[in-house]
């Protein structure tokens, strides 16, 4: 794939990578489902994302079985095992090449062949693909701490309207606060819940530091991979954690903030709406759990490394 | 297209019709959106639905006017006229030779070419496409009436969230509501709102008819066209009609319901959680209102002429 990967209808070029999908690996321009298909029509869809990094997959046992959960909820079928969709992941990977990379695996409603209404007439689509290692945070920001902004407009759809332990793309909350975020200046944004507490960003969860304990939502975000290392983390370094409400007092008068996601990691957060954290540096504690973070990406015990060929 | 329209690479069968997207028509199974389209991904998008019903759009300006209106407060770009919109679908249209369609128009975020999280680097995607109509409700449902649950188990994504007159594929507590409706025995369910009022179900509005007068909601749902319609006639038959909250009481008091839609028109409801409205049958304003509202499809005031080939 030494030549741009364009899409042979829209002319358009796309990021490197593979994609699995209808029992056959494809580059990512010739990944496409169908414009009927629910996935797209009622974001009748549930995924998972994982990371390759230095060519080895993080936490991927635990990205699969909440693949898993989700798929039940939803009453979505993937017919692979688990050990055949690990090892559709770890092929579309190899083929790619990547080392680092970021690997989504995902199933839709799919389409009915009559565009029926009727979800149970559609026949469930499994799609899965590794592109580039993508990040929240660019380097700069890694080291320097990001901009962001919370935003007080619209607020995170609420577990009474969908679960969000299934991970779903409802993100026109998400979307929405992004762009008013951009309008203000900031990188990127985090928005709170209908009962006026923090919630989460655009795919990622926030922690506070406050008198060396950790706080972190917990009702109404989706309880991150990423999260729940840090949170192993801390019990492995005697650091409280306070999951729970997070009102926004605590986050404006807290000590260091970080974010966390499966793109990106542990990332600091040195200004919010635009006012330093404290001395505006990312803080002791974060740096902390941001070393042992990636510690444990050669750690046997929560990597599994790709055989790339040649 | 008397052959089966089946798919290149997944090998499953297509409805018949004709989508354009990328400067081209196309037939339905191959009209396709990558799997990295933030479209799919974050479900960043909106749509609007017209129908074709005996060779003739209804109403297809408000559809235009609507779709604006949502693309504009998405930040989302078609950069083809009004006319030329209004010149594709009804090319779909033609060349898909169906007197009786269901049309769609939607646009997408797109894709990033570096797979970049800021929606600014996307690049948006029109596609349009006509598919055979198709309703909420069979023959026998709208003769005989249709079997609606209240589900009161998930509660519509609130406007807080997302603006629901933006119109949006942010369905699953719809699905959720269906699966959980099939399970009781309902044909289709409504949902309630954040506060407990009567909201809407799967792509239709609802009317309670009390006492010669129309009550339907107001917030937290979408503006229909077909409501609209429904207004309109209402307005020029002399039936009083109140928008706003509407109780679980109310609907179950209601001496007739019926809900609207693109897909279906006005659709009469029957039973609500197994209980008969009345006398469980279609009630008298519900059957005037549904004459005109079909009446008005042969108006040269609503409709626009398909001119087929041959």
């Amino acid at each position: 794939m030494t030549q741009p990967d364009v899409g042979r209808i829209d002319g358009l070029t796309y990021p490197r990578g593979v994609a699995y999908m209808a029992g056959q690996f494809l580059p990512m321009s010739e990944a496409r489902i169908s414009v009927l298909d629910w996935g797209l029509l009622h974001s009748d869809v549930t995924y998972d994302t994982v990371h390759v990094w230095d060519g080895k997959f993080f936490r991927l046992d635990l990205h699969i079985e909440r693949f898993r959960r989700s798929l039940a909820k939803l009453r979505l079928v993937v017919t692979h095992s688990d050990d055949a969709l690990r090892d559709i992941l770890v092929e579309c990977v190899r083929r790619s090449g990547l080392r680092h990379a970021y690997v989504e695996m995902l199933c839709t409603r799919g389409v009915s062949p009559t565009f029926s209404r009727d979800p149970r007439d559609a026949i469930n689509q499994f799609v899965a693909f590794a592109v580039p290692y993508g990040s929240v945070a660019n380097a700069q920001q890694l080291r320097e701490g990001l901009h962001l902004h919370l935003i007080d407009t619209v607020r995170r759809i609420p577990p009474e309207s969908v679960d969000p332990q299934i991970k779903n793309y409802h993100w026109l909350d998400l979307v929405t606060a992004q762009f008013q975020g951009f309008d203000a200046g900031a990188e990127t944004v985090v928005i709170k819940d209908i009962d006026g507490n923090v919630a989460e960003g655009p795919g990622f969860n926030i922690f506070a530091v406050k008198a060396g304990a950790l706080h972190t939502p917990e009702r109404g975000v989706l309880h991150g991979i990423t999260r729940r290392t840090v949170i192993d983390i801390a019990g492995r370094q005697g650091i409280a954690v306070h999951t729970g409400a997070l009102g926004e007092d605590t986050l404006r008068d807290a000590d260091e903030i970080f974010i966390t996601s499966t793109a990106g990691g542990v990332m600091p957060v040195t200004r919010l709406n635009g006012e330093p954290v404290r001395d505006g540096a990312p803080g002791a504690i974060t740096r902390s759990i941001y070393r042992t973070y990636w510690e444990w990406h050669d750690d046997p015990a929560y990597t599994l490394t790709v055989e790339y060929a040649g």
